[in-house]
Formats: C-alpha cells, structure tokens, sequence
C-alpha cells in the first residue's frame, strides 16, 4: 500500500496529536485552508469510534474558530472527501466573497482575478495564523 | 430575510427530529445523496453548541454508514459548504468509480458519462434507501 498521507505530512505541519495532526494548505487561491489529517490509515469518518469522532469534530471546530475570529471570512467550508486519497482528512477553508472561486466551491468553476493575490487580503500573516491555530489545538 | 432552508425541505423529506431533517437530493448524477439540513438558521457548524454538533455529526455518520453497507460505495464524501445558502446543511453523498465524476469532487469536471443512468446502478432502489436511513435515524 503506497498512501501518500501515510507518507508525507500533507502540508505545512502546524500542529499534531498522537491521533491527527493538522497542517496548512499551500494554495495561491485558498492561503486560509487547513486540513486535519487522521495519523492512522482509516477511510472513512464512520470509521472511527464515537470518542474519536467528537475528538475529531472538536478539532475541526477549534480550527473554524480560529479562521472566523481572525478573518471575519464570508463563509467556513469544511469537507472530507478523499475520491484520490482515502485516507481521512478534513478540509476547512475560509471562503471571502472576493475569492477566485466563491460562491463556487474551490473545485468548481474560477470566476475572477485577485489581484495582488489572496494572501495580501487576509487580516493577518499566515505565520501569526498557524500560531493560532496550535494555540486553539492546544497541540 | 430570505433564506430557501428556513422555507423550503430542500429535497424530499425522509426524516426529521426538532433539530434537524434529512432530505433526499434529486440528482440524476448522484442519486444516493443525502442532505441534514439544521432546522434552526445557523450559518456555521461552530455556531452549535457542543451537544448539538455532536448530535449532528452522529446522525451524518448514520447517514453514512447507511449508504457503506447498502451501496458498498468506493468512497463518501461530506461537506459543509453553504456559500451560496448559508444555512447549516451537511452534503452526504455515495460516490463510485465509475460515476459522472469521480475521482473528481461532485462540483468539479464530469469525467464521463453513466449508460444507463447512474440511479440503476445502485444496488437497492432510491424508496428502500430512504427507508434504511430513516430507520438508522430513528427519526
């Protein structure tokens, strides 16, 4: 079995557990997106038991937390999906409406430019963010 | 305020509790695909209490687990959008290899098309899955 999430960390690593570790997505059109990666090799969320779920779900929400307070964003997007790599990770992306793809979700459809790029419109440095989301993790 | 989930089911109605409701979504691409709308108006999953977000995700698991052992589905995907209606709802939908998308997200590039339509594929029809999910669901 080669599973590229069993493998790499998946992003930059911001933060882990003996469970999950969440590292930030590097995507000129989403600079605020994490991603909650589970450190065992399971498909599917339904996979896990219940203590683990809300473990999970808990740490997702601490992240969403984070992105709304610092980026006041138009909108969370949160998503496990895994069709390419199934082994479980969750997504959770502040969407603004000025985005490349917004209201589409980020694998649909561009509609625009940003011009200056989307990390100069953020309240904050990516940097200064990731700290607050290990701080929120508590991880 | 105008909001189509505070006025509408949003697909035909399978279940419901005072909390939320399940609702099948018409979709001749993806036709075991489910969706928990939260009955009150709340834009954000973080926007529940702990209880309430756990009582969510248990019914989503529900959900899937559902369609896993009735569909045997290469893989589900979950998600929490809500960019263009935000009104908390989770997407639970069965994906296959060979459905209209996948690997591809549901709202990203067709890859192909379904002979047949992909509904006759299913391993039991649309009425007895809804079934399954209610009786999951006790709801």
């Amino acid at each position: 079995m080669s599973c590229v999430l069993c493998h790499e960390p998946g992003g930059l690593l911001v933060a882990q557990t003996p469970l999950y570790r969440v590292v930030r997505v590097v995507d000129d059109n989403f600079p605020a997106f994490y991603r909650l990666i589970w450190q065992a090799h399971v498909a599917e969320f339904s996979d896990l038991d219940a203590a683990q779920r809300a473990e999970c779900m808990e740490a997702v929400t601490a992240i969403e937390r984070v992105l709304r307070e610092a980026l006041q964003p138009t909108k969370i997007n949160l998503a496990t999906l895994g069709n390419v790599v199934p082994h479980l990770h969750w997504h959770v992306i502040a969407r603004f409406d000025w985005d490349s793809h917004f209201p589409n979700p980020i694998w649909g459809e561009e509609k625009r430019d940003v011009v200056g790029g989307a990390e100069a419109r953020l309240a904050l440095p990516l940097s200064d963010l990731d700290q607050r989301v290990r701080a929120a993790l508590g991880a």
